[in-house]
């Protein structure tokens, strides 16, 4: 099967790539640079769904006029520790640094930032956020809303984003990095399981007849994911929308469905500086001892390894460094011809 | 079958009752009283299993030491909008309100507020404190650590706590309020269903032989709940423990689970401020918008109405104020008895 033929490529290869791709779409060169390489290190992560496989997606999202490439955050309001923004439909990725410094920023001052943004742009991967604030000394929590991918627990038709949460902290010189989707499954990652023709490890979704299926294709074709916990995601995706909306001010879900383009949505960026608690001297020896604990769990596989999230992200960049980036080669020539 | 014979209490009889029992065991009469008004108004939201389905439990606590009934919480650190407070082992209920005070209170000088508390007890039921704090014109987020009762994903021993967390907002004169662990069901919610002879309405946990079931005879048998999601609320789980750990400097859910008995637990209580919002005057329109379209989502079984998280509280509530609260004889038998 040549759709599933896999090319290596090098990060540099990529972000160069990357970065040439955006300088012909008017982003100045340090804002091509910095997208691209946010594009790249998720790649090299090991998060494929949100890194080479998702730039394309981004690129024609330029070009129809969703995201304005140099169009920068401005500030509307402050209080204390909290500051809201209008994102101007930038770019989401770059938009999103900018936030995460901003709560970094607020909360070197008190113990703790918030920062709204409404009006801005898909952030990719959330992940992303985590890692840059942790390897900064920040625990990081974040939150966006989506447009419309899973219906409210016992509907039909689908209302409800799949609302990425992250949370984060630092550990030692790297991150503790959580990263997750109401949905069970992205579409990214069904999208690729498609094309790989592999079914899901659990159910993901409802086929047309509404039966619970691991069948990506259906799925997607049904457009109906099943949030995680059933209920639960479903209850926990309409608030992290709620909040998003109320603190930035900014559009709800139903709204962004409504328009049925994946712009101008809200999101929440909040950071608290360890530096400033008063045990934060033996916090690395307290996770330690969390990570150990974790790491002596009796595995039903004793050929898999139980890991902490973050922790494989570890393992792929690695890999992904020494031995360049795993590619489909269709994805590649995609991107070759943009 | 006599073992589910329900019959109904007055709110004033369960808090005339409690109050009586706490008064016993050497409490306060200021702090009885605050105490079993929240059993009780568990109860009359209809969260049985952390109402008075739970009280014998914390009785027992009590009675053991665990639970200090005069204990009040002390500051040990600020900065800015953080605050770490020692829970010196009193009850968890009044520790918590205490902290979620304290986390408005700086929320309204910060626009956002963090509360860390060590060496607290069991909260009983979150969803208490997100109501609290939302009626009040807050935001509110609140994290627990709990003893572990479910495995790490792949694994098969319980070292991950289900570890609740809550995300409130203000609504109205009411609240929307999410109160969810991370496991699939609680204990609670199981062991009431053993007792009712029902099954889980979807897989909650493993059989002794390492199958997903919906028994949750078995389940409890095998102490192996399922997390929401699989792999993701069993990682969203490790975060929280690693988050109220890191903020409290208190203890991890590891330790608590060592012990033996869970108390000593860590929490964290997030404030903000809504009405130091730029768009405060029009959250509620927003937050209206937002429900009005969830409402019509269209429901696969044309009987049931779709519901927001907190929704149906205010049903029972309704009911239950003026029926009465539904108990089973033999819980109250118990509690008549304690």
């Amino acid at each position: 099967m040549s759709d599933t033929l896999t090319i290596n490529i090098s990060p540099e290869e990529m972000l160069e790539r990357f970065t040439s791709v955006l300088l012909q779409l008017d982003f100045t060169k340090e804002r091509a640079q910095a997208c691209a390489k946010i594009f790249t290190n998720n790649s090299v992560d090991g998060i494929y769904t949100h890194g080479v496989n998702r730039f394309p997606v981004f690129v024609q999202y330029v070009k129809a006029g969703h995201v304005k490439p140099n169009a920068e955050p401005s500030l509307h309001h402050k209080f204390g520790g909290i500051e809201q923004w209008n994102g101007n439909r930038g770019p989401g990725t770059l938009n999103a640094i900018h936030a995460t410094d901003s709560a970094m920023n607020l909360a070197k001052e008190h113990g703790i930032g918030c920062v709204a943004l409404a009006n801005t742009n898909h952030w990719i991967r959330g992940g992303t956020y985590g890692w840059y604030a942790a390897k900064k000394g920040f625990v990081f929590i974040g939150i966006t809303n989506t447009i419309g991918v899973m219906p409210a627990w016992g509907a039909i038709d689908s209302r409800l984003g799949n609302n990425p949460f992250v949370m984060a902290l630092p550990y030692k010189d790297e991150a503790i990095v959580l990263d997750m989707a109401m949905s069970q499954y992205s579409f990214g990652a069904m999208e690729l399981s498609v094309l790989k023709g592999e079914k899901m490890a659990v159910q993901g979704g409802y086929n047309k007849n509404g039966e619970l299926t691991n069948d990506p294709a259906e799925i997607l074709a049904s457009r109906r994911a099943l949030p995680i916990g059933y209920w639960k995601g479903a209850g926990m995706s309409f608030l992290l929308d709620v909040l998003t909306t109320v603190l930035s001010g900014g559009l709800a879900g139903h709204q962004i469905t409504r328009s049925g383009i994946e712009t101008d949505i809200s999101q929440l960026f909040i950071a608290i500086d360890i530096s400033k608690l008063s045990n934060h001297s033996v916090i690395t020896k307290t996770v330690e001892g969390i990570i150990d604990d974790y790491h002596q769990s009796v595995a039903a596989d004793a050929s898999k390894k139980i890991t902490y999230p973050g922790e494989r992200v570890l393992k792929s960049r690695k890999t992904n460094l020494a031995n360049g980036i795993p590619v489909l080669k269709t994805v590649w020539d995609n991107i070759m011809a943009l």
